[in-house]
This record gives C-alpha cells, sequence and structure tokens, in this order.
C-alpha cells in the first residue's frame, strides 16, 4: 500500500492524497460505504460502483466471520471474489461490534468471549484470531483489534483499557508479520488510537501508535455519544501526532458536517452507517441541508429528489413520488435513499478534495458546513 | 390502441401478436410485471426497463386510490408521470384486492362498501367511481370493475354474482364512454369473464363480454385455488368465445407453466406477483427448474445465479453470495431474486413468442413445462 500526500490546504490541516491498493486507488479524503455483511444494504453491488463511485468499501469481520463465516469466504476466495466487488476493501476488527452489539461478553487482556446476536452462541476473539479472520476475508486494508470504549467512560477503566488495546496491537503486529496474505495482494494492518475522551491517554495512545510506523492509522472510540466539540478536540489532537506521511482514518464518523470539520482537522478517511441507514429512515442529506421526506410538505412537491444531485435517483424520481415509497414502506424507498445519501456523502468528499486542491478549502467548508446541517 | 395478430400456433390456439398503445408497442404474449402501489417491488424503474425490460407494467387501482389518492397523482399528471414509468401501464378495477384484502366489507348492486387495510377507514367504489379513478391514475389499459369469486363458490352465489358483474360492466361502459382521458393519451376499457368454475357461468359470460366489442377482453376469478387444470378448462372455454381478433388477459396467473400452457390456450396477456414475492422469499425460477436458493446446498456454490440468465444480477452474483443475503435477511437478497425472476418471466414469453413465430411452439413447450417445473 502506497500513500502520496498531493496537497495541503493552507489554512487548515486538510489534506489531498490518495492511496494505491492491489485493487486500484482511492483518492483521499474519501467516505467508504459499510458493507457490513458483505454488501451496502439495499443497493447492487454495480450501482455502488457505477453510481455512488465508491474508491472503496467496509466489511465487518464480526458479521462476516458469523455468516457466512470464513469457510465460506476462504472457499469464495476472499471477500472481493464473494460478492463481487473489485475496489478496494477495508475490514474493521470487530471490536466495535463486540462493544455495540453483545449482550453477554467477557473481556480480559487474553481476548474476548462473546455472543452472537444470531443464535447466542458463544466465540472467542482475540488478536491473533482476529488477524487470521482478517487474512481470511482478505481485505485490502484491516484493523487491528481493540476494545472500544463506551462514552461517558472512568478515566481508570479508559486507561486500563488503553494497555489492553495497546498490548493487543503489539499481538497482532507480531501475528500479522508471521502469517502470509491468502490471495496474492497485499494486506495492510492499521492499529487504532483509543484513549476515550481523556487528553493525556490520547496523546500517550497517539503516540504509541505513531511509533509502529504503521501504513495507515486509526482515530476509533469516537462518535459514540460524544458532544462534537470533544470529538474535533481529540481528532485534532491525534491527527497532530500520527505521521504526517500516512493516512488516518476517523472510524464511525459520521453527518457531513462532522466529516468536513474532521477533514479540516487532518483526517483522510472516513466510514459511517448513517448515509444507508438514516437514508432508509426517509433522511436525505443534500448539499443544500436534511429533507425528511416523510414530512408532509413533499407530498405533491413533484421536483426532483435534488436537482444538483449526482445519482441516477436523484433524476429519475420526484419528491412525492419518494414521499409516497416511504409512507407506504415500499423496499424502494430505502433503496433510493441509501442510494442517494451515499453518492452525496462521495460527492462531498470529493468536492472538498477539489477544494483542497484549489486552495480554497477552509472558505468552502465553512459555508458548506452551516448549509448541510440545516433542515429543508 | 390497436391489436394485430401476427402469427398463429398450427397445433396450438398460441398466438404472437402486437399491441399498440400512445405509450408504445407491446409484443405478445406478454407478462406484466406487478407495480401494485406504482413501484415493482424492490426494484429501480430503470431496471424495470432496461434489464428486465418489461413492455407493460400493471397499477393497483385499489392502492393507489388509498395512496398516495387520486388528488395526489392528478397533480403530478398522472401515474406515468408520478413514477417515471413511460411505458403503457395496465390498472386493474380494485374488485380483486377488495376480495382478497378487506375485512369487513358490503357487497351489491349498487357497489361495494369496504374498509381500507391502511386505516379500516370507510369507502365506496363502485362501475362509475372505479371509472373515474382509473382515469385519474391515467393507465393505458384499464379494467371493468367486477366481483371476483372466490373457489369454491356455491352455484347460486357465483350466477348471481355474475349478473352483478355483467350489470357493473354495462355501467362502466356507458361511464367510460361519457368521460374522457384526462392526460391527452387513449385508454381503452377491458371487460372481465367472471362465472367460476362452471362452465354453463363461463360461456354465459364470454359471450356476453365478447358482445361488448371492446378493445380486449379479460378472464378473472381464475387462479385462486382451483386445480390448475380446472383453471386450464375454463380458459380454454373462454378462449374459444373471446374474439380473436383482440388480446386476451388472463388474470393474476400464474406459474411458469401455468403460463405457458395458458399461451398454448389463446391467452396474450398476464400478470402475476408470484414472480417478485416468490423472489422477495428465494425462490428463483429459471428455464431449467426451481431454486431454493435458501438451500443449504447452494451454500458453497460459486457459479452464477443463472448463467443463462438475462438479468445482469444472474452473472453478477454467485448462488452462494444470494444464499447468504437471504439467510441474513439483507434488502439485496429480495431486489435480486425479484429482478431474476422478473427477468426470467420475460424471457419466457419473448421465448414462447418467437417458438410461436418459428412454428414451433407446441413442441417446445412441452419440454419447457417439464423443465421449468421440477426442482432444482
Amino acid at each position: 500500500m502506497q500513500f502520496k500526500l498531493l496537497e495541503r490546504d493552507t489554512k487548515s490541516s486538510a489534506r489531498a492524497g490518495e492511496i494505491q491498493t492491489d485493487h486500484g486507488k482511492i483518492e483521499t479524503p474519501i467516505f467508504m460505504p459499510v458493507g457490513t455483511a458483505g454488501t451496502v444494504k439495499g443497493i447492487h453491488i454495480k450501482d455502488v460502483k457505477e453510481d455512488v463511485n465508491a474508491d472503496i468499501i467496509l466489511g465487518n469481520t464480526y458479521h462476516l466471520y458469523l455468516r457466512p463465516g470464513t469457510d465460506i469466504i476462504e472457499k469464495a476466495g476472499g471477500l472481493h471474489k464473494f460478492n463481487g466487488w473489485d475496489r478496494p476493501i477495508l475490514t474493521d476488527s470487530g471490536g466495535y461490534q463486540v462493544y455495540s452489539l453483545s449482550g453477554t461478553r467477557k473481556l480480559d487482556e487474553k481476548g474476548v468471549i462473546f455472543q452472537s446476536h444470531i443464535d447466542g452462541s458463544r466465540h472467542n476473539f482475540n488478536p491473533e484470531s482476529v488477524i487470521d479472520i482478517q487474512r481470511s476475508i482478505g481485505a485490502d486494508i484491516i484493523m487491528a483489534f481493540d476494545e472500544c470504549t463506551p462514552y461517558p467512560c472512568d478515566y481508570d477503566y479508559a486507561k486500563n483499557s488503553l494497555q489492553i488495546t495497546h498490548n493487543w496491537l503489539d499481538r497482532c503486529i507480531t501475528h500479522f508479520k508471521n502469517t502470509d496474505p491468502k490471495y496474492g495482494f497485499s494486506q495492510a494492518l492499521f492499529p487504532i488510537v483509543q484513549g476515550s475522551t481523556y487528553m493525556d491517554l490520547r496523546k500517550q495512545s497517539a503516540e504509541f501508535i505513531a511509533s509502529k510506523g504503521a501504513e495507515g492509522n486509526a482515530i476509533g472510540g469516537l462518535s459514540v455519544g460524544e458532544p462534537h466539540e470533544l470529538m474535533y478536540e481529540m481528532t485534532e489532537l491525534v491527527c497532530g501526532i500520527l505521521p504526517d506521511d500516512k493516512p488516518r482514518y476517523l472510524m464511525g464518523v459520521g453527518t457531513p458536517a462532522n466529516i468536513l470539520e474532521s477533514i479540516a482537522l487532518g483526517v483522510d478517511m472516513f466510514d459511517c452507517v448513517m448515509p444507508t441507514r438514516n437514508g432508509r429512515n426517509g433522511m436525505l442529506f443534500t448539499k443544500n441541508g436534511i429533507i425528511n421526506i416523510k414530512n408532509k410538505k413533499w407530498a405533491d412537491d413533484f421536483s426532483p429528489i435534488d436537482a444538483e444531485g449526482t445519482s441516477f435517483v436523484d433524476h429519475q424520481y420526484t419528491k412525492a413520488y419518494l414521499r409516497h415509497l416511504f409512507v407506504g414502506k415500499e423496499m424502494l424507498s430505502g433503496m433510493i435513499g441509501s442510494l442517494h445519501n451515499l453518492s452525496f456523502y462521495l460527492w462531498l468528499v470529493r468536492e472538498a478534495r477539489r477544494h483542497i486542491i484549489e486552495g480554497d478549502f477552509a472558505l468552502w467548508k465553512e459555508e458548506m458546513v452551516k448549509k448541510v446541517s440545516q433542515r429543508l
């Protein structure tokens, strides 16, 4: 994996770059659609590629491990072959899902014992097994196993958890070095900065992670309920410590405004379920603000969903028709909402990139943050 | 509306023809995907057009009347404008939905009082109102208001109901003549033959309907639970009486084998929820038989869904991947199943048409009925 920094914004820490992988190039800043179980919910692979035009998508280790299971994915020849997506893929480590989904779980220095959300069966994740699973899935970028702390989180819990995450990282790196990719292309391992919302822990973690010389670095444990300002503070602090010549990935973030603000702080990569999840619920993000398409005011608005939108759905369907589909709980409603929102998110990060390269990012960002945050 | 008979099969009553409407040509025999509430469930309009390549789709008067309501559809400029489908549309009359969906209903000579399945509100359909609603929706082909009798059905009930259906037809025709299309293109009114499974009633009804000189004629009240052989008997009898120079539409039918057998009896048009409904449940129709894709046997079958299929989904996705999507109840599963099945249905009727024109329909049909009915 190669990362090349192309331009820097002079008035913020925003950067434009590109990541080269064996499955193609990723232009940063980038938003990565979430394909939890190997599918971006409600969107055909060809539309993720040709309409959303995503450079890279995510898969979730926890979900793919439970279903279809690594045996099936290995037999298929890896996730790319299994789902037919031939551009880059990133898999998370399962740490977040174990934190957010599981009922009963037991976490200690050795690893995590958790229950499947599907059938309640017991499973064990540890740094080595999580690397093995991600070797089997075969994503281009894989993540170290970590504990994602909740918000709020006791200082002592956060400190102790951070020590475990750091120890797990060393085991991940060792196991990663001792194993090979399974499908003839390279995989890069990204470590994850934790430390909850404590400046000293975040600093300590960022320095520890930076010292590992990984091909890219992630910031985890944010966007879990803390105020946005606190998230930005942590992100700014950590971005200032993580290597400048490697991509920085802010996990699970966020709203269009969150993404723009974080780009300004030096983040290069984002993922979030928001565009698809909210899209399925009728919340549409546009460059002029947020539309709740279920609102009665759209019932007889026969204008296109988004006259300035980049997706075919923006021009194919009207607001009144889309509202009708949502009110009737038609499958097509969520399909359109997801496709629109993802296309908008990809437009947003590409537009950010263009403004970074053209040198007027900071000004554009200030205006855009206001526009995208208002309700229409 | 113009209907032109192009070829007849010498060994059966199958015919190949074409219907010309103001929204374009329909090549018969044809299968019409069902778009109940103005959407073919789980499929983007562009894919219904470009991938399924349907000549015509259905809308349901009952559903569209309740939601979004005729006021919204009129404001949009008719259903074509509302949902963006610019090829022909056919709407049913609501008779079938009133029969199959409603809890409380009261039917007499005047019309039907029924309760909305959405909110329990009371509504009234009668021959005149149903024509008015279909004028507002603006389909190219609209249906007369009828009572769809259940199976089994008492002779006396069927006979009395038939009389009501015939009286309603006369009122429909009168009201149709006294009203104009609303959107500048022609609409054709098809009457519906009823009579349950009684030969004498079916004969009487077919003769009555034939005497009206409509632009096309439909056969209703079949495929409601009766044995297939009984359905074929009724269809054969009725097709022998309905005008030869007008299209014949067998409503709500059916399996691939049902369609082939009915084409052989002289039917030109079909609709059914089966390809989309069963597609959403993991039952795939192919030219080699029926696949229950949820079956464990497909878990590690990495061959395309249908190597001979005409849809992009057939080649984009593997059986193992599709099974994974169904097991995980992913939205994409139903989207793929529906698209595959509809594409297959359209392939089937086009292939039937080709064989009618080439003169070997009867032989091909015999082989095909066996193949499409077996379980894979």
